[in-house]
């Protein structure tokens, strides 16, 4: 078939690098959207008396019957006509005639194209934004549950202070909670529509943008028609809103991987969401909470490509950009999946809560409560400091623990030791204590809950 | 000198190591953020009564002292004492003894440092958004000035479509209005108290977050207080939305050395934005553009760079998040310096009306005038192309262009060519005409002027 | 069917979670890769008498019937099967019998995928560095067409000095030059062998790994098992490689676009490398050019996102890794095809000569030939380089170029100009006069040409 | 003072345009190669003639005297000579007049610099190669010392199979051992000398490059003029091999994070490598591990900054490429600290053998040796792996380990156990019998120690 932008050429390009060029392979993927804008677009065409009302009708039944073979899969595409959108038109054209190429008036690929991806980015943005959500559910979930249950928190992978297993589960609900928003407000320059703004400056048909933007549901349209058909901005802030996201989930990937190592013991993940290995039967690996991690590097190279193909490109459409949908495209799938997997793999992880609370008295994390201890009755915090680090010191070349010393072991470290330091010591107590707001004390983290669930509904 | 935590520590580390780890080369920049941290966090252990109001008063007095010793680059700062925070506690100690001590009292080098961090980014957005302001209002004088500038409006780098210069300068002015919205919208993420989080678990003391929150300006707190140290994303956020500035910049900046070449000649910088050669006096350099077009990819290195760091980190502060200032501060420096330059640069350039205007005239920018001719004439839009492709070949033989061409040949190629088709080719008509919403018409454009300068007002 | 890894689990896995795990999709790109190993895998464990001859040819017969079928792609895979090393050891189950499982016998997946991936990219890494051979003959054939072709040489994108434009296209044949270097050495790294590390320790089966490596062609083995299959750094190298090579492809494809446009008009491209507008039926747009450029960024993004993938895994395999495929596929496809095109492209491209040797009379790129001309006659460079300045600065008063000047002009601005000075302005004679080595000078451009030539033989 | 390029232009730039545009607060670092290629480059002009032998012993005097301040930092620049080629350049007019202005002759700053980057990268590849050296050594005296200490070798963080920590250790001499192939093959390119390049096209003075190229040691010169000052290869292959070093780096040092802690406890580093902590003083963090993790980060981003830079710049020296120093100093920086301090930390750390082999006891990753068993007996692999999936599920049920399992119990999973497999069970058997080829057999770990110590001498 001949090409259809093909009329000044004398010669036909050869197959290779037509194949190399088109789009048709991945842009499939945006075929409802095409269509939806199409349907719009030509409404407008014909309550506008651009072309005629039985002419627009006539594309439109055109247009819904591909939407229903598109719905069951029934199109089939072809690497001539280069893009969805050739692929479509040619379609229409066969089933309606001539009068398919009217579709076309006052309207250019780079504004139509502009539509699909703004119409696709909007609804794949509310399903991560819904997504997010069941996963704060499942950390809320099992956050409820453990309210009680004592872990030791760590900096620089070594036990600092105990917390509340909730506690911790709940710092990934708020950065999910910072994900979310940023999706939310990127729906707002998601929302706009290019429609109408033609290949670069607008037509001289006598459209209306304000029509066909209200048909798709958006909430405005594009200012500035170089602007609508050269902004890519969309996609960059939902690739960067995906990467810090993946990046949270890789820090809780990095943390089940170790809570589900040998050493730390601390949660069991289901079956569902672990695989064995092909020669050591005694795996159980915590594939899904890897594959994510890894998943990660993805995210960031799709963001980063996306940038570097923008880079020093000027105004308007430059084939350059076709490269702006497979990123996108695999950054969407690898974003619900990932969200998906994280939300059943929190859900129905068990949690060694006798694991984690044993960790919690073999070590010095309690150290902190002695020097608040001493600060408490006056002595400067650097003081306390020091002294305590000498506490610890003893017990290391002792090999046993703070509650192992004695009280006159104390006393000599500071007269102002107590016999109610051995109850400070408890880890229990430790993290009872820690009742400042935002911190680990039990208190805190059931106002915390509620904070959170309500901002659930 | 002893180090503060080296109380446990029986060897000395060598100096080479303690240079490698030691912030105090950048973190210096933090210095006033750090005093006023601290000066709110005493006040606030003094109300609280966690420690006496003599004491809270004493350490103010200190702290101001210092704060006005930074002020005038007074303080002198030790590669021993690690970073900052170390180095002014240090230095509040030798002024007023020990009870200096006392100001780390329910606060560590967690919470401190994220603290920092939020103010020195809250009031470097607030410059951003400033300068971007500065920035659009130079796009807009100079679109003011030439709505009626013709200029060639190119896709591919091939002219297309003749265009107003006002209405290509004002697609960067949208361009810059969402990044500013980009950069507000971070600061409800940036503008929330880290402090009194503790190492990362909150503390034992009574201490008063909402307080010290509301004496630095803040319009909240974070919710955990493991978050509170351990997130980064509002400095994600911020080298994300400066990413993706800076790719605007380059797009721009892109375009005016390809406008300042002899072979377009569209514009003439100031002299006080371009520079010599060393070897061809003859040269002026278009090098600020250059360089910020270049200083893109330091930008999104530093976005690399800080999502690599924090890819699988585990809760909470890890010593890998040291690494998360100096990209901070370097991509503030650019942002700020290239918009500043930018500004200038557009403000002071001069336009080269008649050199804009001649190119629309040598070229068949003017085909989809033809086109769109025929298909308000009823003839379906492939069907006009397919028409105007075969007139562009034949001047192309003919070595002419379309307004060359006679009114026999048009009538020949199509009977519904009339004697109007003249005028429709001509380039200023052919901007005005495309007066859709949005387009490039002179109408459109002074609409969109209206629209812009109410958003700046 | 059944998990082969699945003994110890209770429970099946949800047929999301396995497709999200699942590499079927993609590794089935390894097909004969993965046959390939396996019959030297067996061939081995039969010689070295750790199974049967008979079991051993049994299998090898098995492997061979699968690599018909894959050569004619009459397999077909299934997701349950997660990827192509289970799905072909259950193929050839199916077909052999239980006698099939012994070809795992002394070898783990984690070896296997290794060494599938090392003979993927032996052979892809061969078939790069031929292409680069295609490209870089291509440009010789241009260069030698071109010697004597004058044109602006550019810094800044302004004309600096004239230059040949073979010169100019030579650049691009030592930059790709350098590429197939890189490329070259890396085949030292990828042609290695990992098969016999097992899944992280080696074997406690007598395998010989001399004798796999010999029969797939490696030049020898990982010398320790467990950087045998954690080792990625050969995807790296051909990634990194590859985006130097991108970075090269987008610089000329950049000047390509810049040489396109109406205000260059240096090249015209063969109609197969460009393609029209939809609604620009005039334009002819360097597509190919414009698409390469922006497939740089895919490359660059897949090198970041194995970097990110692989920053701060411990050993050995984690599931992460199993995200080094996918960049690598689209990174071979990307680079093979991009360098198909150029090949093509650069070979078949126009080159408008009077268009070109034009723009170097009308401006001021001679005037460096005053400066030298100066210095040449004992003026220190910089007097020179002042000298010549202010000529310039009167040119562009008096609107006029440097050999419109009169000799008394000349004179007044140094006595030491003489009547010469018209010869040396010449701008053929400028580019001849740059005889030093590795200069544009016709007589250097021939040495370097026969050089290229050599190095090509 | 007057700018050197100013002659033409009538305007002062404004001081920070000025600042925001020099180079010198950075490019300081390259004075001392600065110096070498201008005394290098004026001996020259005095052997061909091309200045006075008087005026070349006069300026390389001059020189000489510059490099001696230079060594003794006793030179001070200013922003207003933009950079460090002007700057000296100045200082040697001020020194010995305007003969000075000799010095450029036949050169322009676009070789120059070319020059003083590759000299200061050959230098600083060697330092960075002998630092792989050190580090390479103190992984060899840690291995030797530990060829019979078992431990856990982990897979998806799960304990797989026992393997001897000297193995471990090793895997990552073989990555330094690749890293310092590729610094070394990138030599190559960097010791080839642009000097003599001129702005872009060579010169008209007859100078010899090959008498410039050996004063300064190097192997060759470029061969085309235009891509010697438009070629920064060599310094991204610089942050490429830099980056994989990293990533080397990044994957120790998450495992040295991993073994210092509570949870693992198999070494524990010197306190010169590791910190405490402000608030809690029992804490041992593996700072400097932590840190150099981290410092991938910036590295990763100094490769993607460069990339992004030269990402579709046409030829050739565009201002952008002022961009290419900053990150190479960094990484130049970070990658020779970095290198020390491992090489530091592997050597003085203990090792916790009694931990280590306790680790190994405690878990199933002795299942290997089981199925191998079987399969040694004739039982296709894959049945023997679901037999002993089997066992080891009976185990977890009943809470013991393989080795306390009955014979009687192994026998009835299958009949081919005999009382020999509780030898086969014992982790240290198990680690013996990996005898292949690079396996951790104890053996062939000897054997690798030669391969290695051979390879560094």
């Amino acid at each position: 078939m001949k090409k259809l932008w093909g009329g000044r050429f004398t010669k036909t390009a050869e197959e290779w690098v037509d194949e190399f060029g088109a789009s048709i392979s991945f842009d499939q993927e945006l075929v409802l959207e095409d269509l939806e804008g199409s349907i719009a677009h030509v409404t407008m065409l014909g309550q506008c008396g651009i072309i005629s009302n039985e002419d627009s009708e006539l594309i439109k039944k055109g247009l819904l019957a591909l939407q229903e073979k598109a719905n069951n899969n029934e199109l089939e595409y072809s690497v001539k006509l280069e893009d969805i959108h050739l692929n479509l038109e040619s379609k229409l054209t066969d089933m309606i005639g001539p009068v398919g190429g009217k579709l076309h008036t006052g309207r250019s690929r780079n504004d139509q194209v502009a539509t699909d991806m703004h119409l696709y980015l909007r609804k794949q943005t509310s399903t991560v934004i819904q997504l997010i959500n069941e996963m704060q559910n499942a950390l809320l979930t099992q956050a409820k549950a453990h309210v009680e249950t004592i872990m030791p928190g760590y900096t620089h992978l070594q036990r600092a202070q105990p917390i509340s297993f909730a506690h911790h589960l709940m710092a990934y609900f708020w950065m999910l909670e910072r994900d979310k928003e940023r999706f939310q407000e990127s729906q707002k320059r998601i929302n706009v529509s290019p429609l109408g703004a033609g290949a670069l400056a607008g037509t001289t048909f006598p459209i209306d943008r304000e029509l066909t933007a209200e048909l798709l549901g958006f909430q405005g349209i594009y200012e500035n028609s170089l602007d609508a058909v050269s902004d890519r901005d969309f996609i960059l802030e939902f690739l960067s809103a995906s990467s810090m996201l993946m990046m949270h989930l890789s820090r809780l990937g990095e943390e089940i991987i170790l809570w589900s190592s040998q050493e730390f013991r601390f949660i069991e993940l289901d079956d569902a969401f672990s695989t064995g290995s092909s020669i050591m039967p005694q795996k159980k690996n915590p594939d899904m909470a890897e594959l994510i991690r890894g998943k990660t590097g993805r995210v960031y190279g799709n963001l980063m490509g996306l940038l570097t193909v923008l880079k020093g490109l000027p105004l308007a459409y430059n084939k350059d950009m076709q490269e702006d949908k497979e990123g996108m495209f695999d950054t969407v799938k690898t974003v619900t999946g990932s969200l998906k997997i994280f939300a059943g793999m929190i859900e129905s992880m068990k949690v060694n809560t006798n694991q984690m609370e044993t960790a919690t008295k073999n070590d010095f994390s309690n150290a902190t409560e002695l020097a608040d201890y001493l600060s408490g009755k006056g002595i400067p915090f650097r003081e306390s400091h020091e002294i305590v680090g000498q506490l610890v010191l003893t017990c290391v070349k002792k090999q046993c623990y703070l509650a192992d010393l004695s009280l006159d072991e104390f006393k000599e470290a500071h007269p102002l030791f107590e016999a109610d330091i051995y109850e400070v010591l408890n880890p229990v107590t430790a993290v009872q204590r820690r009742n400042s707001a935002g911190g680990t004390g039990f208190e805190q983290i059931k106002l915390a809950l509620q904070k959170a669930e309500a901002k659930m509904n």
